[in-house]
């Protein structure tokens, strides 16, 4: 081996670099994407923003992954609300129609219970249909141990 | 059944949207959150904003995780911090005594080496009580391999 | 034991906080990180914005966890774009040369297809390396299921 490629080589070994081929590329633009091989997937969505660019992008995934044709059928979704997220459940959001229609697809919504009392918000003053759960963060920690996926958009 | 019916529905299947109907709603208030089954669980914490909203939050969710009546005494704490949100462990931080305390709940307070060196900032400039890391993303990935839940404030 | 004793310690076993002791500050301070005992990782991180501080953080933290020690070797990463995150893979993006280098290192790059549906993006204004899954949610969703690690810088 020539020295001047001796040298080159022994920098992207120990870099870990290396020029990446046309072969690679080629290959990455072949993937299609995780096949779905389970019988039943299931995930938790953290909403803990109230900016209506998060709520409505949390929203638009939850019912983007319930359309994807891999997952169609075979996936349990819960979203719960903490911190400022609680907002998009308050009466009088703009979120109504979209979070009933979520119920309607099987999601389960629903809310820190932490949340409202250190925000002193009565729970009258969310919507009806809304579950309470003693703590938003247990609720993550809990399901993800029970092998459920976490997103957080 | 009659054609006006039809159409819809057929609809409704094509599209997977249905009407929410009141039994779905009572349904829904009507979940208490998940069980806690297992004997322990653990859970890693991501900080990587400096963001002092972040930070309290980060503090804040941790501590309602512990406090949660389905996980108390079984839930072991990780709160790895990163890129920004190194800052939170600077000497002269609003954050010292709110650590401490994590630290005095069985929670693990660490830091990324890699970001020390990627910003130049001495391990002398944290808290002494911190622990290093190689890498935060590294230690993101190792726990929820042993199967840690990840929580992102 | 004093009166004065039996309260403090009463309210410190009724709210589950304790003073911190040296001992166990200096045992986080020991801390060196988790040891990675497995013989293969995975992990898969979410871009879903294109706030250049936040696609510049995603492919500075895929290269540390890369070159974390822990993990060198035996770490395969699928990086997923999708809502406003697919700007990051637009022709002309100045993340070309970035990107090409992960594929070199062996990450997946893969771009959501119900976003460049939503947003009308032809897939010809992305790079043609980039890999197209149906939707970035399902693949987050998937990858989890199989025992893949989630990062969200």
């Amino acid at each position: 081996m020539k020295k001047f490629l001796v040298v080159p080589l022994m920098l992207m070994m120990y870099t870990g670099y290396a020029q990446t081929t046309d072969a690679q590329l080629r290959k990455n633009r072949e993937y299609t994407g995780a096949v779905a091989k389970q019988k039943q997937y299931h995930a938790i969505y953290q909403l803990d923003k109230n900016d209506p660019k998060v709520i409505q992008k949390a929203i638009r995934n939850i019912n983007n992954a319930l359309n994807d044709p891999r997952l169609k059928g075979k996936l349990q979704i819960e979203l719960v609300a903490f911190s400022a997220g609680t907002d998009a459940y308050l009466k009088g959001s703009e979120y109504e129609e979209a979070l009933k229609a979520l119920v309607g697809r099987g999601v389960i919504v629903a809310q820190c219970q932490n949340t409202l009392e250190e925000r002193k918000i009565p729970k009258e003053q969310l919507y009806d249909f809304i579950a309470l759960v003693p703590s938003g963060n247990g609720e993550l920690i809990i399901r993800q141990a029970e092998g459920w996926s976490v997103v957080k958009p």
